[in-house]
């Protein structure tokens, strides 16, 4: 089996602390770092100096039991080991952004199994010239050599419920445009086809409303009828089990699958970032992760920040990392 | 003590019957119902004739024990008991809003500790051209002899969690512009005190934002900066203990009071309807209480509708309206 490749994030964050703690307890044995060895020493000497850490040269070098593998991207700007903790650094942004594009190259190439990120920070991006805001826009136009870059949507899921989201990281005034019969559409065949690929033969995909009640009948808004209901009905013709649009206040509700209560659905599409985002983080952001759905390959995250404010004090918790490493098995069986 | 004022509802709906089924377990001993001898006798015998319905004539008329008391309002329609379960009847209409105008009487002189209401139908009191769409309108409207009637806000409570609207029942995109400096405000002044009546010395008031993490600086939107963070400070200045704004995706889950998990804060005020709807509903619609502040006496609801599907068959869970009794009694502490 290829290994995971886990992307270090930003140096000043906390993903270097949560790697080690996720390997520690056993849960990232199958992973190689693309990272820094400076920065991954540094964050195992933190964590009490448990963890040893050795640079290899290709993704699948072999490593003794109990030593975590780190492979260096070909663009790693110079020495790391002193960027300090809990700041915008402009070399911990060009670190990051060369860790993810050497995972996409490898990963595309073959050499491993899916992606795994850890937590990056917009403005150390920034601060480093990287053109992109973030890991979902970097990751699509890595993924293609030419041509558009595939529409891709986020999935947050923990054990209990999943949902893929039209728009995300826009005013919710944009985003009342943004949700238009074609991006619906794109969003039930994404979730549909990823679900499938997880092995869920025929996906339930719930589709949540836009407005209050579902907008209960026009009362309250029409874009459920304009757009989402026409959208819903494309989809069922394309074979796709998709119903709704249901009352943003119960479908999640209904499709949350615990024990004693069985979710109705196995995705719920919402419309706006915090429909989808408040249910799945309710029971504690430490469950959740996030999947990039759409690309060529399969990226998962966990559902956090870099937590600047207690980066390099060993106190975060690696549990939604670990979440994102389980995901990442799961979307790639063997 | 004074009685709760129970009414009954939309007799085609599961307002009489879940009235029955939380007397039968003992949660409604304290209360007289405001509603129809017949429709009551006859979900009393749907669910196996085990409870005795009596008419009083005033609130307070002694029964015996095991008698439910029912206090027929003023203006209630002709026979009421042929009324088809399911429908919208013109009839059933007419009777809830009777039974609402007289529970609001009662309270307003006296004779009864707090209003719980059982589910109305929005068409059914139109049908029977009752002036307004729903419960609260009516409240607010019965609550003054003259003047402008009180400005209320719906707050949805469970065990956990507490959420407060600053808009309700409007399209997302009117939402947008009925998030005001004023009317965020308003709500921050009516949660504050309606918290400190339910014993709460000083309710620690968080705010959820309008847009994805709470706009992100400016970045996502700016009503955090222009007209959340302001009404904010001036509530802070008044006294009241407000922060904010909060990401929505994360604050549900910090404010979440559970077994090993205190609660950061005791209300979250929600700009939108489903951002406070979807937490306080996720771990299940029967535990949810609809409660109105801001009007001159207690009213609490169950947080579902009639129910037409169900209505008659007996199978109706009156577990939120036992927890609104409960609420109201919290509500009105002796």
């Amino acid at each position: 089996m290829k290994p995971l490749l886990l992307t270090m994030g930003d140096a000043a964050g906390i993903g270097p602390e949560i790697i080690v703690k996720a390997f520690e307890v056993g849960q990232a044995q199958d992973a190689v770092v693309l990272g820094d060895v400076a920065v991954m020493r540094r964050a195992a000497a933190l964590l009490g100096g448990r963890v040893a850490v050795e640079r290899v040269d290709t993704p699948g070098a072999p490593v003794a039991p109990g030593v975590l593998p780190v492979l260096p991207p070909q663009a790693l700007p110079g020495d790391l080991a002193d960027v300090p903790f809990g700041h915008v650094d402009a070399r911990a942004g060009a670190a990051a952004a060369a860790c993810i594009t050497d995972a996409v190259r490898l990963v595309r190439a073959g050499e491993g199994r899916a992606i795994v990120t850890a937590p990056i920070h917009k403005e150390a991006l920034s601060a480093a010239g990287v053109p992109f805001p973030g890991h979902t826009e970097m990751l699509q136009a890595l993924s293609v050599d030419a041509g558009d870059p595939p529409p891709v949507r986020m999935m947050l899921a923990n054990d209990e419920l999943r949902t893929v989201l039209v728009t995300i990281h826009m005013s919710l005034r944009r985003a009342l445009d943004a949700v238009t019969f074609d991006g619906v559409l794109e969003t039930l065949r994404i979730a549909h086809r990823s679900l499938r690929a997880m092995g869920i033969d025929r996906p339930r995909v719930a589709v949540a409303g836009l407005n209050p009640h579902a907008g209960e009948g026009g009362l309250f808004g029409d874009e459920e009828v304009t757009t989402i209901a026409p959208a819903i009905a494309a989809a069922r013709a394309e074979g796709i089990d998709a119903s709704g649009p249901f009352a943003p206040d119960t479908v999640f509700m209904r499709a949350r699958n615990a024990p004693g209560h069985p979710g109705e659905f196995d995705v719920v599409v919402s419309m706006i970032h915090d429909h989808g985002l408040i249910p799945v983080k309710y029971l504690g952001v430490e469950q959740g992760v996030n999947v990039t759905l759409g690309l060529p390959f399969v990226r998962t995250s966990p559902d956090h920040g870099t937590a600047f404010d207690i980066a390099g004090t060993g106190r975060a918790d690696a549990a939604s990392l670990v979440a994102a490493l389980k995901m990442a098995r799961v979307l790639t069986p063997a």
